[in-house]
């Protein structure tokens, strides 16, 4: 019942099948290995992007460093919910590599309005030299809550930075999850609705390790190698990160791994909406939930070997009707029964 | 009718003729000038440090960013209010003296409150190596809104930051105004309420261009004299920051020029409240007031050659009687006249 | 016909079926797994070291720019090579992780001498604060040129920076491949010399991609773990770097490969000693050599499919007998047969 | 007798006369100064360059620091003499600004030549992403040896930065001195000669602490505008830098206080050739000498008072005719008397 993260089960079986298939013979260096052309010729297909820059790197951190760092000055500013993985859980990572930038916190909640980041952008002070100038947006998608924006939501936030000259970085270290969950192409969640820079997941979705970084625009294509070579990032054995995207890509097991771990997810979320005064921070769109449930549920599960983590309050606690918040994330190797066997523990 | 900021208003004649008096001979360079011996003494004996560590810089953002630096690692966060000089107007420099480190905002005001500090503190996901880690606490004094806090309240923040083993940063851009309005001792406004390193300033208060950087515990002495040379702020003719430094404590001329630009907005405070329909964003306790007038006093005023900041609102707009936020600040230079005819074309 | 790298030929099967065995069930992410605890333990009875620090990324860059950051202040110089990785080969990857440190070249050669050595540290222009402060040392073993130090060699550069209280790092991408030329133990070629951190290299010898860095003092680790989180160098799978690393270790693997390297170039040295005017820049004592063959040699070479870089002269011209200079690196895999082909090529 | 730097003296009083003449009234902060439009003009007529960017800063530090930073990317090197100051005497300054470029040293002199400049620019393993990518060129003129380029020597070097797009940085600490020397335009040695960017030093040339920086191609003044903020070097009371640069151009001072810096230096050398066993490291051309003179020289001269440095040998030691040698400035306000002193000392 390890409902703790999705960075915790093992990678797909083809994936790591791919490694050892990959395993044979010399193949060069540094991202010129011959899997790493059907990487990149796959990705501008599913993308629709054939002139787009695409590089591989091992941690969605380094994904995410690397591509704001390309795009933001060190005297600018990103604009980025408080809650980003940026801005909670690199320990400064960005900063480091964007070389002293700042993060402006829009707004209070996961997901970014448009009147918040206006307000955010457009702050009086931002004069002269003396204020940190406007840098790029990144958005995450899907949350770290769980919930997922439109493409309308994306493309209305990216047309406010656009109006100040700045681009849009998507995280999305669960890209696959947002994505099949609003239906629509990968094309229509970035280029179209003005993203220009993508973070895409692999590592929890079921890969080993592995994110690629797509540049729609490949003007800043050097500039980003140099800077991921700069970073340590470069693999000299570069096909193990090729191997795991294409056998990522191959099939749209992507799109049916990501798919499966919503479905987790939704048969989770609906067992618990049976359990009477359970409730959610949010519905769930994709492999997250935040759940309230009673103290005495949450140590029923614990004793039972669940694990996942507690948002708030304190398990320790004399009131055993006392509402704690759980966060709760559903991987692709999940088993049905062990979902099962979890609700059947929370009805107590 | 200049009352657009403090750093726009000529030096003491003091301490222009300082410079002029020390002018002669050789001086050792870099610090080492006979001058700054004096400064020291001075300063350890005013602030009852006998031990403090002492160095000056030309400008009080070198003054807060290596401070700052000296204490805080790339991968921590500084705690500071929202409209900290440090987050809104020093253009990452503490970000970039520090590495990369991070400014968490502590609640929405000028004046941080124990309540607020403790829960930017205590984030629940501050947890493993994930969240930047805990730095220290950076308090404005007087405030960028002109306001004070008590010796206690500076007392109660740095306990809290001393818990988590943090240091407490003062930056003293306006020490004096402030000090003079508590009417408390150097001391006690620093080391005695928790304060570990204070930038005391001089430009805003009748210096050409000196603040000294004051460390109660000299341990990384060494440290920050690397850090001001590798920052490109030691002085080869350092006498010349010295010799400001000693004239503008010299009998008392530091207080004095507090207390002079205090009485003058004390003045000016005085004469808007008896304006019929004028208000203050907060009642000023130093040499800084925000006060909404009328649209069309802004309009007399601007067009008699009044020189200030609107915060909020737009000179041009069709209702006359609309209040628009001014920011007024007295220096120590400012003719009592011109406060009289400010006030006369206030009031219409 | 593969001698360009060290970095191209496959990972050794029982690496590779490693991953495969650990892609089952859940494991805790970010170093937690239970595999790194053996790894832990492995390397800690291998160096004799049962204190050391120990932590696993991937790529030899992010190794020693982690390491070398760890000990080095930005107002600092690293000691080492003009031909050392670091300063040759990682982008000014170390100086991005150091903050701004430099690099002290020693010396004109591969292999830094005591004497070399002193006269850069002991500069007489380093005072006060004005000159870059010394940092550590860092030795390449083996070396770029394919050398090795003996652990006396490494003792008298080691006892060097320590009488300035510099610690020493050793740069082990070819950890094993000097440590079974050599004879002696990790430790003695370590610790017992006087170094206080090591790379040591997996991916060059057999490895995907996995580099130990070993710190026998473990005052800084906790550092060190927030510098490769910032650095987005901690994988959220660790499970599969600790895999590669136990399957490395295991059975002593690791000194297998390296065996095998050295031997395929003690058997490729042999070989070209017999043509005639055929020379070496240095002989062979690991498994890189840079030897001098007539171009026509090298055309026959590079026609029939020889992969290697020639570092000084150029393919085309016209005298045949000129003697150009090729790098040739063996890695663990390459056949014996490749080798007698490569013989009989060069040998006409 | 102060041999020991050109930046202990005092200012000119023309210049300290400027600060108090300036201390009059409200004055626009962080350079929109009168005073500065003056210097602007001035300036761009001075060097024939109506497009120029131009501003101050207080230290030589932040003038090379800055400009190279406004050339140079972190993944770069600037390509210097190895005694440079930016090298030797700025604590990782330069190094710091550029977010962790390299320094390449070229050649093993003052003085570099264009075969050893081509050399360090063309080294073989700048490929790819492995290695620090080509930056600015770095010229030091005067030298800290106090050798000059002449016009057509620096025009050769910039001419093989420019060859790989990259542009040529002058530190003129000493601009004035090897101006006057070589009795050329500022325009000549500068950007008719290829020189980009300026750090025009008045500091060390009567100065209290104003550097220039002059752009001739404007287009990133906006750029530098910005890390001249974040680095804590834009001054609010800006009129007090303008003040002294204005003084400093009036009538020619700072050319009539270099010219009398070198006859200075000429007298002495003049001097110092007529002691039978004395010799130079260079011929004097600037401010600046080494000089060897015997042990016994150095002792009388010492304990007279005299105040230098010894760069090579120690004071103490039995042989009183061993050569040690002495580094000698002249600053523009060394008396002749005090030259006629050392002289006879020196001969004993």
């Amino acid at each position: 019942m390890f409902f703790a993260s999705d960075n915790a089960g093992p990678a797909h079986p083809s994936i790591a099948e791919a490694l050892v298939h990959a395993n044979t013979g010399y193949q060069m260096p540094y991202g010129k290995d011959t899997i790493m052309d059907q990487v990149r010729d796959r990705l501008r297909t599913i993308f629709e992007a054939p002139e787009a820059a695409i590089y591989l790197v091992a941690t969605g951190t380094a994904a995410n460093s690397l591509s704001l760092a390309t795009y933001c000055q060190p005297w600018q500013t990103v604009f980025c919910s408080p809650v980003a993985h940026i801005n909670e859980d690199e320990c400064n990572s960005p900063e480091f590599y964007m070389g002293g930038a700042k993060l402006t916190l829009v707004g209070d909640s996961d997901k970014m309005t448009p009147a918040a980041l206006r307000a955010a952008m457009g702050h009086d002070a931002r004069i002269a030299v003396h204020s940190a100038q406007p840098g790029p947006l990144s958005i995450t998608q899907a949350t770290e809550k769980g919930r997922i924006y439109t493409c309308d939501e994306i493309a209305a936030l990216s047309a406010i930075a656009a109006d100040l000259g700045q681009p849009t970085h998507l995280d999305g270290a669960r890209f696959a999850n947002a994505l099949v969950a609003l239906g629509c192409t990968p094309a229509e969640m970035t280029w179209k609705a003005g993203v220009d820079v993508v973070s895409f997941g692999g590592t929890k979705n079921g890969c080993v390790g592995v994110e690629a970084v797509i540049f729609f625009d490949p003007a800043k294509a050097w500039e980003f190698e140099l800077r991921r070579k700069r970073g340590a990032h470069l693999f000299s054995k570069h096909r193990y990160l090729s191997a795991q995207m294409l056998a990522y890509l191959e099939g749209g097991l992507w799109l049916d791994l990501a798919k499966r771990s919503n479905a987790r997810m939704a048969l989770l979320a609906d067992g618990l909406r049976k359990i009477p005064g359970t409730s959610f921070l949010h519905d769930p769109q994709a492999n997250i939930v935040f759940a309230n449930l009673p103290r005495a549920a949450h140590k029923r599960l614990m004793q039972a070997g669940a694990r996942y983590y507690l948002t708030s309050g304190d398990l320790d606690g004399a009131d055993e009707d006392e509402l704690l918040t759980a966060r709760l994330v559903c991987d692709w190797s999940l088993p049905e029964a062990e979902i099962t066997r979890f609700l059947e523990i929370a009805a107590g």
